[in-house]
Formats: C-alpha cells, sequence, structure tokens
C-alpha cells in the first residue's frame, strides 16, 4: 500500500474515530426526566420501525438488483453496488440513531444555556456529517484499494470503472428511496399533523393531545436526518467516481493512476479540516447562532485552503505539468486553483441561499408582508420568490463552469466539484444540525418544560430551517456544475466501446450525434426535462394522500376517545407512526422507479423507431435534460419552501400581527404549500439526477457485455 | 402575380370580409338597458384609455428599434418590422373594440336564451381569431409580394429573409409587451379586487360597490382578448416566417421559390376552412356548450386535412419528389402527411388540455377535494396537478418530432408546426369567446338582471377557462415542435455567413460546436434555461405589487365615501382603472427587455472571456435551454391554473359544502394564486422564447453587415 493510499484511509478512520467520540460525549449528557425519556422513547421506537420496515423495503429492491447486476456485469460490480447501497444505508442508519438520543439531551441542556443547547445539537449533526463524508471516502478507497492492489486489476480497467460506478448506483438507490419515503414520511406527518390540530383542533404545534405529534418528530430524523445523509452520501460518492473515471480516461498509465489518487487525496484532507473545524463552534459573545455555526464552516474552508495547497504540491506538484490523452495541457497549481474554486462556489451558495431563506433579507421579509392580504398573496409572492432564487446559483454554476474549464478543461471542472463536495462532512453537520433541535423544542412542548426552553430551542431551530435549505442549494449546486462530468463519463464510455467495435459488438458501425442540431437531441433534452416535474408531481401528491390518511386517522382517534382534548385519555402515537410507515413504503416505489426505468425505456424505444445511434444520442441528451429542468426545479422549491418556512417564523415573532393574526393564518398556508416542495419533492430532485445518469452508464456497460 | 399569390391574397382579403361581416352582425343586436350600457361604456372608456396608453409606451420603445434596424439593417428591413408591430396591433386593438362591445349584446342575449348568448359571444371572438390570422397571413404574403415580385428581390436573398425575420420582431415585440402589460393589468385588477372585495368587504364577485369591478372587466378585454391576439398573431407569423427561411435554406431556384409560398398556401386555406367551420358552432339538442364549440373545430379540422390533400397536390404535386441542398428527398404527400400530423398535435393538445383542466375529470376534482383540508391541500394538491401537466404533452410533443422528422427532415417538423399554427383562427376564436362572456356575467351582474341570465352567463365562462387554458397550451406546445425550427434558422444562418468569411469578416475563422460536450453549450443551456424562471418571477411579483395597489386604493375609496357600502355613493371606477393603467406599463418594461437583451449580453460576455466559436455555440445553446424549461414552465403555470380556477367552480356549483363553505375558501385561495400564473406569468413565456430567437437571428444579420 502506497503511504497516499495508507493517508487517506487514517483520513477516513479518523473520521470514525470522531464519530465514536462525539456519540459518547453525547450520550453522555443528561437525557432529563422521566416524561422527557418517555417522549424521548417513542420517538426513538418509532424512527427505529420506520427505517427497519424501510431498509427491508430497499433490502428487497436491492437483491433484486444485486443479483441482476452479478448476471449481467459479474461479481466485482454487484459487490461494488451492494457496499455502496450498505455503507449509505449505515450512515443514516447511525445517523438517526444518534439524532434521536440527541434530541431530548438538547432539550435538557437548552433548559441549561443556549450554548449548551447547541453543543449537543451540533455534536449529534456533526456525528452524521462525518460518517457521511467518512464512510463515503473509505468505501471507494477501500474498494479502489482491494480491486486495483488485492486483485491486481489495472486501475484504468474497466472492471475497476464499472465495479466504482455500481457503487455509485448503490449510493443513489439508497438515498432516492430514503430521500423519497422519508420526505413522504415526515411531510405527511407535518402536515396531516399541523391541518387537524392547528386548525381543526386549534391546538399549537407539537401538542401532545395531537396523535400524530410523534409521527412529525420520528419524521424529522427519518427524513431530514437519515434521508439527507443518503443523499449526501451518494452525491459524495457519485462525485469522487465520476471524477475518477474521467481520471482513467484523460490520463494514461501512472499519471493515470495518480489523477485516480488525486479526489480520493481531496477528500481525505478535507475530513481532517472538517473535523478541526468542528471544534471552531461556539457561541460568541453576541450569542449568534448562525455566526457560530460560521465559524466551524469558515475555519474548515481556510484550513482546506491552505492544506490543499501543500497536499496538491506533494501528490501532484504544483509546478508539474500533465497532459491528457486528447492533447490538453495543465499544471498540478491549476488543479489546485479549481479547487479553490469549488469552495468558492460553495460559499457563494450559501451566501445566495441565506439571502433567499434568512429573516433579514428582502426575500422572506417580502413573503411575510404578503400575508397581510392573504393566503392567496402570500403563496404568490412565496412562488415569486422561489422562481427568482434559482437565478444567481444557475449564474454562479456558468461561472464555475467557464473558469474551471478554461483553467484546465473537463477534469478541472471535475476537481471543482470534487473538492466543493469534500467539505460535506461540515455541511451535512450544520444540517443534521436541525432535525435534532426541531425534535428538541417538541419534546419540550410535550413534557411541559418551562416557556424559556421552548424558545432557546425555537432560536436553533429557525437558524436549523436556513443550514437545512442550505444543504440542498449544495447538493444540487454541485449537480448542475458536475453536470457535464457525469456527461463526460456517459461520452467518454460511449467513445471507448465505439472504438473497438470487435470487443463490443454491439457498439459497431455507431455513429452518435450530440449535436443539438440532431432531433434526438432535442428529443433526448425534452423527455429529460420532463422528468423533474413527473417526479415532483409524484412527490407531492404523496404527500398530499399520505397527509390525508394522517387527517382521518387524527379524526378516529378524537372521536373514539373524547378524553384526548381534555388531557384524561392518551391519544395513540404508534397508530399514526404505523400508518404512515405504510404508506411512504407504498407511495416511494413508483416514483423512485421513473428515473431507474426511463433512461432504459427511452433508448429501446428510439432504438426501434430510429436506430442504436439516434437511441444512444437521445439518451445522452436525456442525461442534460435532466440536469437543466432538474436545477431549476430543486432551487425553487427548496429556496422557496425555505422562504416560506421563515416567513411564518417572523411573524410569530411579532411582525404584521404576531401569532393568531389574519397574516399569520396566511403565513401557515405558505409554510404547509412549502412543506413538500422542500422536504419531499425538491431534495429528491439531486438523487433522481444521479440515478439517471448512473443508469445510463451502466446501461453502456451491460450493453457492451 | 402568380395565381398562386393571388389565391393567398384573397383568402387573407376574405377574413377581413368575414370580420367586417360579423362585426356588423355583432353590433345589430341588442346592446340592452340603459344601466346595461353605462357599465358597458365604462368598460369600454377603460379598455381604449389603458390600449392608448400601451401602444403609445410601445410606440416610444417601437421607433426607437425601427430606428436602430434602419442603421443597422437597411430600410427594408426596418418596414418589415414595423408591420408586423403595426399589424399585430391593429389585430389586438380592432379585436378589443369589438370585445367591449359584444360583452353587453351577450348579457342581453343571454336573457333569451343561452343559444343567442354563445352565438353573440361566438362571433365576437371569431373576429378577433379571423383578424390575427388574416392580418398576420396578409403581412407576411404582401410583404413577400413587395420584395420579390415589385422590388425584384431573389426570394431566397438575405435582403428578404432579414425584412421576414424582422416583421416577426416587429410581432413579438408587441406580443411581450401585450401579454405581460395586458396580463399585469387583468390580475392586479383580479387579484386585488377578490382581495379586498370578497375576502375583507364580504362582497360578492362583479359587485358594482367594488371599485375594482369595472378594472377587472376591462382587465379581460386588455389581457385575455388583446393581449392573446397579440401572442397568437406573433406565433402564427413567426412560424410562418421561420418556415420560409427554412425553405430558403433547403431549397434553391424553383423549388426555394415553391416551398417558400407553400407555408402561406397552408395558412390560405385554413382561413377559408375556419370561416366555415365558424358556421358550424351551434347548441346541439343536449345544450352543451363546450360540444357547439368543438363542432366548429372540429369540421374546420376535417375541412383542412381534405382541402389540404388537394391543394398540395396543385401546388407541390404530392407525387412529385424534392430534394433539398443537403440531400435529403421527400414528396409533396410526405410534407401532406406532415401537415396533418400538425392538426392530430392539436387535436392531443387541446384533448390534454381539457382534461387537466376540465371540470369532469380527476385533476380538477383532486383539487376540489383536497380544498376540504385548508388552503394548503388545496395548493399542494393543484402544483402537483400543474407539473403532471406538462407530461403529456411533452411527450406529444416529442412524438410529433420523431414522426415528422422521419418523414421529411426538418422542413417536415417545420409544416407540422404550421398547419397546427394554420388553425389559429379557429382557436383564437374560442379562446376570445371567453373574455366576451366574462364580462356579461360582470354586466348581468351590475345591472342587477335576474339570476338566471347570470346563471347562462355563468355556463359560458367555465367554458371560456377551458378554451383560454388551450389556447395557452397550443400556442406554447407549437414552440416547442418548432423548437428545432427556430434553432436551425439560427444555425442556417450561420453556416451561410461562416461560408463566406469574405463577403461577412465577423465570422472568418470560426468553428461553431453545438455538441453537448461543449462546456459553452451547457453554459447556454443553463443560461437559457434561467430566463422563463426570472421572467415568471418578475411577472408574479408585478402582478402582486399592482394587486396590493388595487387593495389600498380600494381601502382609501372605502374610507372616504362610506356611502359606496351602503349603495349611497357611487365608487370611482376610474380611479381604479388609472391607477391599473400606471402600473401595468410601469411593470412591463423591465421583463420584457430581458429576452431582448439577453441574448446579446450572453453573447458579448462570452465572446470577450473565450472567443466568438464559443460565443455563438452559447448563443444557441441558449435558444433551446430557453425552450427546455419554457416549455415545462408555460405548460404548468397555464394547466395548473386553469385547474384551479374551475376546482373553484366545482365548489361554487355545489360540491364538497358549495360557496362559502371552508373548502370553498380554500378554492379561492388556489383560484388567485393560479390566476398570475395563468394569466400573466405563464402565457408570456411563449413570445418570450420567440423574441429570444429572433434577436439571436438579427444579430447574426447585424454582426454581418
Amino acid at each position: 500500500m502506497s503511504t497516499t493510499m495508507m493517508a487517506i484511509l487514517a483520513a477516513g478512520a479518523l473520521s470514525l474515530v470522531y464519530g465514536a467520540w462525539a456519540i459518547r460525549s453525547v450520550l453522555a449528557a443528561s437525557p432529563g426526566n422521566a416524561r422527557m425519556q418517555e417522549i424521548a422513547g417513542a420517538i426513538q421506537e418509532g424512527a427505529s420501525a420506520y427505517l427497519n420496515r424501510q431498509y427491508t423495503t430497499i433490502g428487497l429492491v436491492g437483491i433484486v438488483i444485486f443479483a441482476v447486476v452479478w448476471w449481467l456485469l459479474g461479481a466485482l460490480t454487484a459487490v461494488g453496488f451492494a457496499a455502496g447501497a450498505v455503507l449509505s444505508g449505515a450512515a443514516g442508519y447511525i445517523g438517526m440513531i444518534v439524532s434521536v438520543r440527541a434530541n431530548v439531551r438538547t432539550t435538557q441542556a437548552s433548559s441549561e444555556s443556549l450554548a449548551a443547547g447547541l453543543g449537543i445539537a451540533f455534536k449529534s449533526g456533526a456525528v452524521t456529517g462525518m460518517l457521511v463524508a467518512g464512510l463515503a471516502l473509505l468505501g471507494v478507497a477501500v474498494y479502489f484499494y482491494v480491486l486495483t492492489d488485492v486483485l491486481g486489476h489495472d486501475a484504468t480497467s474497466r472492471q475497476v470503472i464499472d465495479a466504482l460506478v455500481a457503487l455509485g448506483f448503490g449510493a443513489s438507490l439508497i438515498s432516492i428511496f430514503a430521500r423519497l419515503g422519508g420526505g413522504i414520511f415526515t411531510k405527511g406527518a407535518d402536515v396531516g399533523g399541523d391541518l387537524v390540530g392547528k386548525v381543526e383542533a386549534g391546538i399549537p404545534e407539537d401538542d401532545p393531545r395531537n396523535p400524530a405529534t410523534i409521527a412529525d418528530n420520528v419524521g424529522d430524523n427519518v427524513g431530514d436526518c437519515a434521508g439527507m445523509a443518503a443523499d449526501l452520501f451518494e452525491t459524495y460518492a457519485v462525485t469522487i467516481v465520476a471524477t475518477m473515471v474521467l481520471a482513467s480516461i484523460f490520463f494514461v498509465s501512472t499519471a493515470g493512476a495518480t489523477m485516480m489518487i488525486y479526489p480520493l487525496v481531496i477528500g481525505a484532507t478535507c475530513i481532517v479540516t472538517s473535523i478541526i473545524g468542528t471544534f471552531f463552534v461556539r457561541l460568541g459573545s453576541g450569542g449568534s447562532i448562525m455566526g457560530a455555526l460560521y465559524k466551524g464552516f469558515i475555519a474548515s474552508a481556510i484550513l482546506s485552503l491552505i492544506a490543499l495547497y501543500f497536499v496538491t504540491d506533494e501528490v501532484l506538484g504544483l509546478a508539474t505539468t500533465y497532459t491528457q490523452t486528447n492533447g490538453l495541457s495543465f499544471t498540478g497549481q491549476d488543479l489546485y486553483i479549481c479547487g479553490v474554486l469549488g469552495l468558492v462556489i460553495t460559499g457563494l451558495i450559501i451566501w445566495i441561499t441565506e439571502y433567499y431563506t434568512g429573516t433579514n433579507y428582502r426575500p422572506v421579509q417580502s413573503v411575510a408582508e404578503a400575508s397581510n392580504s392573504g393566503h392567496g398573496t402570500n403563496v404568490i409572492q412565496g412562488l415569486a420568490v422561489s422562481l427568482e432564487a434559482t437565478a444567481l446559483p444557475a449564474i454562479v454554476i456558468v461561472a464555475g463552469i467557464i473558469v474551471t474549464f478554461n483553467l484546465a478543461g473537463l477534469f478541472g471542472i471535475a476537481i471543482a466539484v470534487t473538492t466543493m463536495l469534500a467539505l460535506a462532512g461540515m455541511v451535512v453537520a450544520l444540517d443534521a444540525f436541525g432535525p435534532v433541535t426541531d425534535n428538541a423544542g417538541g419534546i419540550a412542548e410535550m413534557a411541559e418544560l418551562d416557556d424559556s426552553v421552548r424558545k432557546t430551542t425555537d432560536a436553533l431551530d429557525a437558524v436549523g430551517n436556513t443550514t437545512k435549505a442550505v444543504t440542498k442549494g449544495y447538493a444540487i449546486g454541485s449537480a448542475g456544475l458536475g453536470a457535464l462530468v457525469l456527461f463526460a463519463a456517459y461520452t467518454e464510455d460511449l467513445k471507448f466501446f465505439a472504438a473497438s467495435p470487435d470487443a463490443y459488438p454491439y457498439f459497431a458501425g455507431i455513429d452518435v450525434n450530440f449535436s443539438l442540431s440532431n432531433p434526438y437531441v432535442v428529443v433526448g433534452l425534452l423527455v429529460g426535462g420532463m422528468l423533474p416535474y413527473l417526479f415532483g408531481a409524484m412527490g407531492m401528491m404523496a404527500v398530499g394522500r399520505s397527509a390525508g390518511a394522517i387527517v382521518e386517522e387524527v379524526r378516529r382517534q378524537f372521536k373514539a376517545k373524547p378524553g384526548i382534548m381534555q388531557g384524561t385519555e392518551k391519544p395513540d402515537y404508534g397508530q399514526a407512526v404505523d400508518l404512515l410507515t405504510k404508506a411512504a413504503i407504498r407511495e416511494m416505489i413508483i416514483p423512485s422507479m421513473l428515473p431507474v426505468l426511463s433512461p432504459v425505456v427511452l433508448f429501446f424505444i428510439i432504438s426501434a423507431v430510429a436506430d442504436k445511434s439516434a437511441a444512444f444520442s437521445a439518451l445522452g441528451a436525456m442525461l442534460l435534460g435532466v440536469i437543466v429542468t432538474g436545477l431549476f426545479v430543486a432551487i425553487s422549491m427548496t429556496a422557496g419552501g425555505g422562504a416560506w418556512d421563515n416567513a411564518k417564523k417572523v411573524i410569530e415573532d411579532g411582525a404584521h400581527g404576531g401569532k393568531g393574526s389574519e397574516a399569520h393564518k396566511a403565513a401557515v398556508t405558505g409554510d404547509t404549500v412549502g412543506d413538500p416542495y422542500k422536504d419531499t419533492a425538491g431534495p429528491a430532485v439531486n438523487p433522481m439526477i444521479k440515478i439517471t445518469n448512473i443508469v445510463a452508464l451502466l446501461l453502456l456497460a451491460v450493453l457492451a457485455h
């Protein structure tokens, strides 16, 4: 094993050590009084029940796909698929286990001080963050090491590439199920619980009399924690794999092997800097929570910037010139600058997202203001903000593409995206902090703690809304920037197969034309463009149906047990959790199959009505089509949802008449609309894009076999 | 003059004769009692005042552009621009003048019978429809005749092409201003009036005590009638021009001249069949209004199918083989079949739109059903329907592209779109019927006529909601199908200039690559994809602001004149009209400039940071990017808005508790949200796409000069 590989594995292992330490440290905190522990126990039970069932279902689908992949592409590829799926599942599962234990401890700590609450919640988020980055890095690195050093395959061979792509596929498959299933669960509970609780029964959010209230808290953990972790795991893994695939294509022999290692090096470096960064998160004298979190992020980013300089010099040599097989040359320093640009893009996207979803800026305030004239104008303004919020991120991504491409071609873009995602550990930490604080507030409410505790957890929660939106913008932004990388992996694979028609007879005589003048390219762009819309529709409708089922269930309980509202009878929380579990599992299947099957169906239909060349063109264009509309759909949904949510918070904090005013009712409507937008349909678009791309790559591999 | 050209001009003239006859026939009907005439007079005055002001503003912008076009591209091109603008304006203006006189006559006729009301309203719509198709056809045909026969330019020369493209530009410019200005006016009045009237004061829609009520009725005429007419005029003109441009590029000498005439022949044929079709519109024994309208449409379509067969045989020869300069061959019959497919696509889009917006089908009923659980779920379900509604039209368009391309290449696609739009006269007639019936209902309410009259006009109005959605789907669908035609016009122009670097030195040495692997193509796709989102955001916000201004104005009047609510004082209707006029004119400018300036800015930025070749690639890709997202944005907004509107009608007809129920309140919210979606932002996307394309073509011409 080379020292570089040893260092990479050590960094991955360090993230696990950090995780273990942080878990111990969270669990060592006081879990509060008996009532609090009882509530937390119910949440833990519900979350475990849901995730067990979700993973069982995914497991069944996964075993079928595992068998198909083995049969079509061999054992090593199938094992890659399994590794990606299992590790992604593990990151989400462990994250959830910690999160459902950190929530009550955060409540307890918040009763002491804001700083203590923030400390527990952030540490819990950091466990998930470091596990996501660490397990993804370890998965790719260890399997790459096994394939090349242990089994002796050439680093740039098809065998290795197919196996790594399959690892990405495994991660993506978990991710889309987890995002959708978790998203449907959490928003079904949230929307349904609010409708029947706040609107019909007139009881506040998280009131223990509402039978959906435990389900709502379970949802935060399985959707916003486990679902989000799976999403970022796959984004991280797929990006590193795609960059490695490009490296194997663009460079030969030693340079190829070095360049394949470089993305792993970037990941390893940033895991170490992220871990150091977590120790910078602490409340300043001003007491700004966002400021405390930013300190951690900025520390990680600056440390990464410095560390990558030396690491790149060590691994690549800053002054060394590398020449791609197509003749393009650039230096190690060019790649370093691309990495820096990746960090800059991350910073800009965070800044733009905060502008569109933060309570202090024009967009959220305009939505709050529009609530004065009613439900309709609140929604109109929210939709307008959601549409507008796509423009600046698109411009940042476009600028990123132009600059990094001019520095070091497609590989430069790939390195920028890799570096952008290398900070995933820190970004996920900021995000996974959200559901913990959301739960903490719920527990404070249900355990009837002093109002001051709820106030502290509410302050933490408001920041959580913004960090949640930031992570989604970051994930989809990286997909937009990485569009060309994924597309290049497809075209280069195609070129490779077409160049050896003897070895790959299916590809004999094909002549693929990706020009926009080719009608099949336009066909692919339109069909790809359609997918996020259809997928979004399915997600929204699934939430509507699940919420409707919850409304009926809660009404039934109120009717069957009239004592619930008087506080003399206990609602059956488990029934609501169980109902949502079944609904979410049922509803996640069909939409998840859409991106898996669409590339295959499109390919064979166009093959039948035209020819293989046309089908390959249409399929390639579909990969870009799904990103072109997906980017806008996802950003608009996640930013718009965040803006609606925080507009409600602005009013609840006293603006425009405060709680209970007409403006507040309108803002609640906007928040409800934003729920499935930002937590179900919007974030699931990112894994959907990835799956479409990876299925296309695997289809090529299958056709080649 | 050839007999073919004579026949074309005769068909155009026939539409004017039909228009004159229909206007006389409408005006001959009774305008009702004095109160009704007084109300109608106020609407007439307001509509004229607004349109005069709007056209004055557009005129100022137009004169500047006219001068710039003259300076950069010469007199003939500038005259083409002016002709397109003036004729488009005339079609909208005359349509509005008839529409504001037909409204009160429809009210009066509705007091006699449903058939009589339908008769007047449809005839008024038919005036607008035939003027749109007739003036557009005459404009293009006469100018083409003048350029070639009178001035002796070669039909396929740059001079002729540039002049025709400029004619399209003139039409598009009017169209985007009229769609946006009219859309902001009408929805500002509608949303603002509803908020302060229905919600705050608790008075019904169209109540004469609401100071915004006349403005609301004015809005129907300037937005849904004049704005829509300008939109379809430009869609028609631009499509025919683009097809002629392709013909001039693909064919040489005689075949070229014949093929350039063929789209005009299709237009002429369908104007005649549309006029005949109008006489088939009559109520059957079942009394179905939609059925009566469909009879007219189906008659036109079947007659067109038959007539085009013989006409194509006469002009092209069904068995004659034509060979493009690039070697592709097809027969006259192939082109005829492409035309038939254009009609089939129109039929399918109408059918799909009716499914998504009609009161009898699942989508609208699901939105109505979701209103039971509140404002939030109504909006969620409406958004889900709006997203879903894009899928089938996209598939129809994709299938249309594949089949027509296989029959006769790009020119086959162009002929399909031309034939699709050749029925514009009939489609616009169905649509322009809507605002007349909407006004008729308002007048019945304000003049306090018997409830049975309002019931009749309401029945007519519900159908109008669907036909309005149909026209928008049809316009944007043709843009999607025509995407490749517009893009081909750009690429072929570029090729033409690049082939003669001596004559066009700016194009020396450029090497444009439209492959998806080119990062500048992805940049163009993303920037183009961003435009409909940003544009939509601006449109929605403009409506929000205008509605807010109306709310304040109405509140002010209620406060200043407390007698209004008691019916003892008259509200100042003119004040609200005036306020909206100013707001709409002010708000339409910046969004309208977005598609005019974006292509130019993108081109020069990319030229500066990279090179001309990259800039031409990015610009071309932008033209497709704007269609890829624009198609989905526009269809989702127009279909979703229609579904919300009719879901409210379903409830008002008694479902889910009927008027005044909680479900009804939720449905009103959905309708309010849908208003700017379907009548401002959504429909304006179509002209926006066209402008982006035409500005790119003109930019090439300018760079060549």
